[in-house]
């Protein structure tokens, strides 16, 4: 493990800062009605960040879209379930985490995130790691969106070892993994954690890639469906499983857990929730229905490329 | 700490049905348009229960009441995080869990819950105790029907000591918090857990209090406000809030928490969401709407009665 010079820390908030631009302008050129509203704001505890949504769009119901960078004394319990060892420090998180719930069922809601940390204990040297990652959750897929997703994701992930796009890819379906339906959130895509040990250049260089592929990756499922017609029906699915989201990210999301228990901005970090969400008492879908094919061709883990 | 006597448990389980009988009777009876249906379930674990749900009423928008009883090997960490010494006890949990989502934005959102429990450990006299409580969720509140839900939490207590409300309603208000929002769910009422110092017999019926008289507090708030004229902007406003319900149960709610983590009924647990929900970003109520009414003189605990 080695200090981290100021200036690193700098290149990495200089980098999710522009990444958050370049989506935010990304989004505007599709959708046509709404552009995004900006909120600065600062944390008590320490540090703020720069939260930007556009509601009500004709293609993007919403999109949120933050930027963070929190400091503190105690690194929440959240964050420290798989490493008891730095309970206590000091910490530092940078981010972009962004939601984007479209209005058209047949356009797949996306997620992704990449992460920064660095955790301080005195007299001793600090410890980093990035982590990051963005999975799709679609109500009506198309089968070429779903492998052209993960297609994305291999090449973004080859380049750093043949091991490195199974291991994340993997740890994607299993961190999006609603238990107590049995089911996973969406089709995955990737996610990683804790990620130094290919050093700081290599590991800051991954977690670009899997930033800037996020945006090439899902714009053009966009564009594809986002005027294929639809009707009541479709709408009401999609309302309903939005309702999955809202169980995943209050019952089990990391990074959600993290900024609530953190003392984090409450709005910001629930702009990931969906703007209409219904539930409905025990729901199946009809046998050979298209949503009994989300449930039983794409809400099971598998090899798409 | 007595042993409990089979007698006993089958007691406070006849009770628990024939409540569960009694409030879906006396709901149909203000519901004009559509009935409870039953699902009998079992748990692999061990144990089942009977949920009943009434949906897309014309006076309740949905209504969820549950019976279940169930057992496992061991207690899970919702129900020991007050109680670590009963980690890895064998356990009994049966109780009545209820959420009811009126249409009218005008009748609040009620929950009641009465619940007993029994923890054994091998060659130690089981531990039981009873716990429960109800509390009342308004979007647009008049201040008598607050009172009178105080008023009627107070009679129910005031048989078992002058201490007893104060106690169980500052309990309640603790309970029902939403420490991210910094907001209480609604204006409360009573809750009470791990109680078992007054003896079986008098626990018991405090517990029974609290089960019969939630329907005599709440059914004549409903009565008296379902029929009030309302408009988009009320039942928007009461789909917003519902999101705080949401929040509650799927972040902080113990029994909700204890349910999924014990591998529960999904289905049944989930209940007590409301079946449509909004979020909007950062909404605020316009000053001295009764949107503003609602958060400046309710959603703060104070003396009722």
């Amino acid at each position: 493990m080695i200090i981290m010079p100021q200036i690193e820390t700098q290149a990495v908030k200089n980098y999710l800062l522009d990444l958050q631009d370049r989506i935010c302008i990304a989004v505007e050129k599709v959708e046509s009605k709404q552009q995004f509203i900006q909120d600065q704001w600062e944390r008590e505890a320490g540090g703020g960040g720069r939260s930007r949504i556009l509601t009500d769009g004709e293609v993007f119901e919403q999109a949120g879209i933050n930027f963070s960078h929190v400091y503190g004394k105690q690194l929440p319990a959240s964050a420290t379930a798989q490493r008891p060892e730095l309970a206590g420090c000091q910490f530092q998180a940078m981010g972009v985490s962004l939601v984007i719930h479209p209005r058209n069922p047949y356009v797949p809601t996306s997620h992704a995130n990449v992460r920064f940390f660095i955790a301080e204990k005195p007299n001793q040297e600090p410890v980093w790691w990035f982590g990051g990652g963005f999975d799709l959750t679609p109500y009506y897929p198309y089968e070429q969106d779903v492998r052209d997703w993960h297609q994305a994701a291999k090449n973004i992930c080859q380049p750093y070892g043949d091991d490195v796009h199974p291991r994340f890819k993997a740890w994607c379906d299993e961190y999006f993994y609603l238990k107590h339906r049995n089911e996973p959130r969406g089709v995955g895509g990737l996610f990683f954690d804790d990620l130094n040990q290919w050093g700081f250049e290599s590991s800051f260089s991954f977690m670009q890639a899997v930033g800037n592929g996020y945006l090439s990756a899902y714009l053009p499922i966009v564009e594809q469906r986002k005027n294929i017609d639809f009707g009541e029906c479709e709408r009401d699915f999609q309302l309903y499983r939005r309702g999955r989201y809202v169980e995943f990210n209050l019952l089990y999301d990391r990074g959600t857990l993290f900024g609530l228990q953190s003392g984090g901005r409450t709005e910001s970090i629930l702009m990931s929730l969906p703007p209409l969400v219904k539930w409905k008492y025990n729901w199946q879908p009809e046998p050979d229905s298209p949503e009994a094919e989300l449930y039983e061709k794409y809400l099971t883990p598998k090899d798409w490329v």
